[in-house]
């Protein structure tokens, strides 16, 4: 849902204008799924990333990383990716366009349902655009693109189709296949039948080295790379967990048909953490810090059963009840909520979605999305998943590296076993090259059948067995000794389980543009402004001589190198165009303060300081307004602080 | 050269154990070519962009983008780098070893020149491993890897050798297969002989969308994302010249045979600047402020007669005398070295180089490299480019944008043209179809031709034209006029030239670690010390209790939390090492300074505060070592002032 009187075609054309991000290499025609970032946009990402490190790396003192975007296929075949890594897609049947499979489902129901409410209304016919006003044509099967049919389904088909798309994200390829047949989903352009979905794994695929024998892929997320120096990690930790590692960097998937902006695009953004934990102590020293915080929660449960309403509850309350699972996962919930608001995401606009179980990651055991609610819908911006033991554990056993944490026991354990001890000095004799694999046998073989092997040898027998290799090998009790002996152990080991908390820096950040954005009536037409917080606005102070008269000059140029030299973003905007024009542009470059020249400055060093969301005015001498300016930069002040100590300038003067 | 004592297997160690970088995928064997950056690297890493972003984006007012890694491939066609972004590399003939060509040239080469200096020094035989005090062995044709045999070669042959090292990078493929057949160059690990070299493109290809039918490549630079945004940046500019934009960014080479760690890699964050200025106007407003800095230059002409000594002079006798081309390159070269010697590199191991012609990019025009010193010799790790008007130029051509400038000109330009003006009513209907080749034809002409058309013409005769599908047609005067007018230009256009500026982080971070690296003799051997300037060390401050004590856990955590609110990256050890182990620790990672809590902290509430450099403390209450330490760390203050102002500590107390 958008917010009220929002027109996303204005909003585009403001951030195109501004160039915030515009499609790549567009003077090629572009790529789907590939944007720029222009300078007004990779100011604002590199002030989203800021906050971010000091929010998390720094605050709780992670270990960040900056690891290989190239990956060689075994780790992701390792990992699950080469195997599940995948969408479902599927083709029209008469011109080859590719859709994917859910999307596709989702895109017919919900017209269908519209159809359904225009036909109740009373509405006949077919609706194109905007969908309230569109002129009502009669329906037929084939129509073009974008089109609503009108027509009434019974009750039990319209709330069957609401819980498929309240359950949608659970289903897997067959069952939209199921689906498409059941339903008759056809092409969304040309109403034409389409194929049965097919897997199209999302990686790029590249070759590594001059030979081309290497296969590797651009990795999918950066989580590989922080579990596969999981124990550098661990001894830089002095050898204790908990602990987290952090990464910021590109990740790439080939997604089907990319729309929608930057929050579906090829290659993106992303800040990805890794919390790896005693999976028996998954509680968190600074948990009481946030228990009380109360959160918009969205439960597995509630989506089954078909609904979307939200559960406000304390984190508290949540962790208690078992609805999220531990004290971790609840106190990552909390900080990513934090950092979302402090970043200036709407409150109101925020949920926190659990996954349902087919839904999950294939390494998943238990995850919350934080969404985002803009134009395009809920949005996961934030994917907070407790991936369980499962990525160390797969390594380990692909690598035989001992992804564990050996931590000493406060008292020692003891424990009864069985234990094999082979006589090497007749074994190796006797058995000769095949030695190893009449080890390999013994080795295999569990506590009750070393046992009975032994009992069967004690009676001085040789006792024939099948190795791995097929033959058969006689045994006896000069060959091995089999016993019952108490084992103390002083070291527990175990494989830390590893809550993620991963953030799509793209989708948030186009979230927060929507959520800054409103309109203010100007001069002579209502104009843009993003109402971003100070600590990622693009700039934080324009800085702009009445008219380009050369009296100006000097103060400008001053101002602009005390900003420079107090670390503040600035901006001259010394064009010709009129202060309200430029004080407009600025608004739509979300830049915080400006701080204006005029004739009065020449006679007695005065600057006027204008907040960019009261777009009120103070007037002060030039060394105060810095100071005032660089304290509300690091929110060691607010503008209402400012404006209750310093009287309200308002005799704007025109250039003479 | 490495510098004195510098023992770089000890080195690596500890870059290793402090977790610097890594290879990555090491559990999976690791791929050449590929690092990961830990904690200490990457935090070292983040401080040099800080530092780069705010000496060339923030003080020079530059243009940040972000732009995708993902780039298809009519863009890189159109650049030129699919058919000229190429290495060549030859292969062992009998075990299919690859090797780049250039390289193997160069070790054979400087083998043969050893052995020569063996020889001549008297020692006959084979050396290995550490040449000067390896054992004689009888010179072999065949012999093992890494060996040089010490066989004298002529003074004549001596020399040829030295000259074609020196010019090495102006060798292309077929002049280094020469060399490789005239001067007997084998494989250096087999001594077999090699293939001729073929050329290797060194970009990493990928496809695009589920169809597979759109080819891509990783980028191998991020100029071109620059170059295609030209019109949104000139737009965002106000459409004035000269600006830059730059990018920071991971871009992607396939390397033949990567080695030398940081130095060669596959996968890379580059900072890289484009500059475009008008073509007529390469001064630079700023250069005065630099004419006077003194370089250390190694133009072209002295490689080129097989020299390498170096050209002191300041940027402005350089400019004045064409060595360097043009102010702005020679401002850029200022801007460079500035920035180097900021973070730490030693200017006495950094020279600029300048391309000899072979050498320079297919773009370039005029190229300097800023070539630090380090073990691994003199290494590329920025390149001052000038790119001239090529790639605007190309992109323009190929998608018929028009990236160009257009400037008001102060008074309007006369022109006389020859003006060919069609009377379309007629032309068209005579020519039907065939119109649009006949234009086209005529457009061709140019002024010669179009007069002596005039002339024919005006005879009132018929005039046969050949047009471009090769049939003849009819021209006669009511067809169209001819004439000399005059016409006014308001406004020059022109393709701005680019200036670049191109840094590798990586091998500018390795060659800088090396450079800060030293040994202190300790308690009881000698320690590693990496004296990071504190704008870029990857922690600013440790803090130690000097016991585990929990008495001293207060304090330790009111430190860390007031660093935190301070924004100090700090680091809490309270492991149970000796004192003197931890603060060797710290020494390992760089840490500028170090707080220390210990009994006296107790009773009376001071710290002591070492710097590591020095190894100096002093002492004073925890508030005041705050200030103290947050002054140094914004260079407000130095070391030598603080402990010119505050008593030396010298009684550094032991755990109780």
């Amino acid at each position: 849902m958008a917010a009220p009187n929002f027109d996303r075609t204005e909003l585009e054309a403001l951030l195109s204008k501004r160039f915030f991000y515009a499609p790549s290499f567009s003077i090629y025609g572009g790529v789907a799924g590939l944007y720029d970032y222009g300078p007004t946009g990779c100011a604002l990402q590199t002030n989203l990333l800021t906050v971010w490190r000091n929010h998390f790396v720094l605050e709780e003192d992670m270990l960040e990383l900056d690891c290989s975007i190239l990956t060689p296929a075994e780790v992701l075949k390792t990992s699950g990716h080469v195997d599940k890594f995948s969408d479902f897609m599927v083709k029209d049947t008469k011109t080859g366009d590719i859709y994917r499979a859910d999307h596709l489902v989702k895109g017919v129901l919900e017209a269908r349902l519209e159809g359904h409410l225009l036909a109740k209304m009373g509405k006949l016919g077919v609706t194109g655009g905007d969908k309230k006003d569109a002129p009502a044509k009669p329906a037929g099967k084939k129509v073009k693109k974008g089109t609503v049919v009108a027509v009434q389904l019974s009750d039990e088909v319209a709330n069957e189709y609401q819980t498929i798309l309240a359950q949608l994200d659970n289903y897997d390829g067959p069952g939209l296949g199921d689906l498409i047949t059941r339903l008759d989903i056809r092409a969304l352009d040309t109403g034409n039948p389409v194929t049965p979905p097919v897997e199209f794994n999302l990686m790029f695929e590249s070759s590594i080295g001059p030979t081309g024998q290497l296969k590797g892929y651009l990795r999918p997320e950066t989580a590989q790379g922080q579990f596969l120096n999981f124990k550098r990690l661990l001894e830089f930790n002095n050898d204790r967990v908990p602990f987290a590692s952090a990464t910021i960097g590109k990740s790439f998937r080939n997604e089907i048909s990319p729309r929608a902006g930057l929050l579906r695009v090829r290659e993106f953004t992303m800040a990805e953490i890794e919390h790896f934990v005693d999976p028996l102590l998954k509680d968190h020293p600074r948990f009481a810090e946030v228990a009380d915080v109360k959160l918009r929660l969205l439960p597995a449960a509630t989506q089954l059963a078909g609904g979307s309403d939200i559960t406000e509850v304390t984190i508290g309350e949540a962790v208690q009840s078992k609805l999220v699972d531990n004290e971790t996962l609840g106190y990552f919930l909390v900080r990513i909520y934090k950092f979302l608001i402090r970043i200036g995401i709407n409150p109101d606009r925020l949920r926190f979605r659990q996954h349902m179980s087919n839904e999950m990651a294939h390494y998943a055991c238990d995850c919350w999305d934080a969404e985002i609610q803009s134009s395009y819908g809920w949005i996961e911006c934030v994917g907070c998943a407790d991936r369980s033991a499962y990525d160390l554990s797969v390594h380990a056993a692909k690598t035989k590296e001992r992804l564990t944490v050996q931590q000493p026991l406060p008292e020692p354990i003891i424990e009864d076993v069985v234990q094999l001890t082979l006589n090497k000095k007749v074994f190796g004799p006797r058995f000769k090259k095949a030695a190893r694999v009449v080890e390999d046998h013994l080795n295999s073989l569990d506590e009750s059948q070393l046992l009975a092997l032994q009992t069967q040898l004690a009676t001085g027998a040789e006792v024939p067995v099948v190795a791995g290799d097929g033959n058969t090998y006689q045994l006896d009790a000069s060959l091995l000794t089999i016993e019952r002996v108490q084992v103390k152990h002083n070291v527990r080991e175990f494989t830390p389980n590893v809550i993620e908390p991963s953030f799509g820096i793209g989708r948030i950040l186009y979230s927060l543009i929507e959520h800054s954005y409103y309109l203010r009536e100007g001069d002579d037409a209502q104009r843009g402004v993003l109402s971003f917080p100070t600590c990622v606005a693009p700039f934080k102070c324009l800085v702009l001589p009445l008219s380009n008269a050369e009296v100006f000059n000097p103060t400008v140029q001053y101002l602009a190198r005390q900003l420079r030299r107090l670390g503040i973003a600035a901006k001259v905007d010394d064009s010709s165009a009129s202060i309200g024009k430029r004080y407009a542009r600025n608004d739509e470059l979300g830049t915080s303060f400006a701080l204006t020249v005029d004739f009065q400055t020449v006679k007695d060093q005065t600057v006027t300081l204008r907040e960019r969301d009261s777009t009120q005015q103070i007037r002060q001498p030039v060394d105060q307004v810095l100071v005032i300016l660089k304290e509300l930069i690091a929110e060691e002040t607010t503008w209402k602080d400012v404006v209750a100590k310093y009287p309200l300038f308002t005799a704007q003067e025109v250039p003479q």
